[in-house]
């Protein structure tokens, strides 16, 4: 059922010695765990961003893959540490909205609060609970000798999706910009599965239309274009040029998709 | 034959999740994989700069590890996708020139074309074949269920080296810098061995000579200093500063070794 | 009592294949070994902030761990290289001060000097210990096919402490800032059990005065606030915010902990 992999999404970066020390606490408990970054570089406190790669991303995982979540703003505060077993995989991290992605796509979801008096584990710091608390449940997960149930007494996310999801129109669809990525991709929250019957869709960002096209290769060099990127969301960017700063535009910036 | 290792180079970057969800394809499908970066930070689309490091690099791997590079501003488009035996490791990239310095130096290289419809292998993505296409490729060469030969048909890449080989003349050789490295510190593409003849050598860059010393350490603090670097190639540096700053140089700088 | 773990802490940053080649070596000479990255991301040249990070961060890996450290501007120089055993684990890194701080908190602690010509190892570049000298060297040590003892023979380190600790007064004590993390979070060198005695404690850096609170959280959005972090030594951030820019310090920076 557990996959013996932890996968490791922060905002830690990678500068500093945090994500190494994480991996020495899982290392100690589980010497054959495989660790596998996802990405340290979610935007320092943006849950938002590190909610949607989450989302987008696990199911690139193997099943039974233990994925260890930490952009912990209120880190410290009374905000409840999750566990949730969802589309065959177990994610933990912070009761903020970081798993609420993951959440909102599987009915059958189960999600408890984590309860370190219930766990035999030292008292965590204050300010770095993914080191003392959630990888310490990983590597136990991970390893086979602690059952999901047993982290603690099911619960309810106290802050569900913190971005707004995209709407279904009669003959459009509106989203909007989740973020850029390194090459100044703009990656849009619009899914492929909503341009269903959106015939010969437009993308309008930002003041300019561009038909939606299958790869960056057929778009004109220097010339917008908008694909369906390989994390089935419509992106906008620039052939050989960085769309972010073209445009101007970045999270919350609209992206709307209509019919020609 | 195979050692198990997979060797990841690409201009990905590690802010964005890329590089992680191809992890998780290739441990889906080979858990024992072990997996090394060599780095992420080609520059975007840099096709020279990857090269050069690819081929600079790879001798230090275990033989027998399958390097997966990718650096791919063409992906999408009719570029194909190469599989090369050669030195005694397995490589896999775009047909674009970056698999050319490490073909260039093994006159029995064997060259594959990638043939998707051959294995058993979903439609990958129009953009991002590191994940979709090289990556289960990888996983499977590295895993020993797939034999080389079976990956497509023999063929010959269709681009070759982007970058001019160094040329010797009667008493020195010219090439030119390929990049700077974090500390500012300039690396040429001129070889140690082609020097070999060159008498008491003097390099030449940007306007300044400087003899040719063992060691950072034998230069005066904050003055230039030319060594032969540790991937044996002309580098160029100053003692607790950054060169490529000071002179103003980069890719494509002119150096020249001659005798003095 | 070796744990088959090898971790790297090194100023070589992971744009460039340098930290790769290092670890392409090791897997050559021990293919169980599992790598970890404590972090790239020591400034260039900075052994005060090595040597600070790996005596914090060492503790959280498994007993038996080798600690792989390479933040050495005098490479090919005369300076030495070490191997240490403290703490219950192993350490190897140049002669410069790198080490100190993990020597200096175990009074049992061994120390030899590496003598290449022991071991039967390649002649090391001259610029590139860490992969030609260090990382065969912890391969050797982590597949416990090399004794530490063999390494060469004792020694004393030729280069202390290198920060200044901090000082116990009557009724305060008074360190300085090491760095600033990520999030421009102070980080100094004042540990928490220096504070022993010191009632109601207030913390002074850059003009400001705030008490030292136990979480980030306790803090009013947009102040200052103290804290005891994660690694034990008192911090000073913004809530929401960069402390490091908004008090212009770092390095070196006074940090006085004294009653209110």
């Amino acid at each position: 059922m557990v996959s013996g992999v932890v996968a490791l999404l922060t905002d830690f970066g990678t500068d500093d010695p945090f994500v190494g020390v994480m991996k020495g606490v899982i290392l100690s408990r589980f010497p054959a765990v495989r660790l596998v970054d996802l990405t340290h570089g979610i935007r320092p406190q943006d849950v938002v961003h590190g909610a949607f790669w989450l989302e987008r991303s696990f199911r690139w995982f193997p099943g039974g893959t233990v994925h260890l979540a930490v952009v912990d703003p209120g880190v410290g505060t009374e905000r409840a540490a999750l566990a949730a077993r969802a589309h065959g995989q177990l994610f933990l991290g912070p009761d903020n909205g970081l798993l609420a992605e993951v959440l909102a796509r599987d009915g059958s979801a189960e999600v408890r609060r984590i309860e370190p008096s219930r766990l035999a584990l030292p008292v965590p710091s204050a300010t770095f609970h993914g080191r003392d608390l959630f990888a310490p449940i990983a590597a136990e997960l991970a390893a086979a000798r602690l059952a999901f149930e047993a982290v603690g007494p099911e619960a309810q996310p106290s802050v569900g999706r913190l971005l707004a999801p995209p709407v279904r129109g009669a003959d459009c669809v509106s989203g909007s910009v989740v973020c850029a990525d390194r090459f100044g991709n703009l990656i849009s929250n619009v899914e492929a599965h909503l341009l269903d019957g959106v015939r010969r869709p437009l993308v309008e960002i930002a003041g300019i239309t561009r038909p939606l096209l299958r790869t960056y290769g057929e778009a004109a060099p220097g010339d917008y274009v908008a694909v369906v990127n390989a994390f089935d969301t419509v992106e906008v960017a620039i052939r050989d040029g960085n769309a972010a700063l073209a445009l101007g535009a970045g999270r919350g910036t609209p992206v709307v998709v209509r019919s020609a």
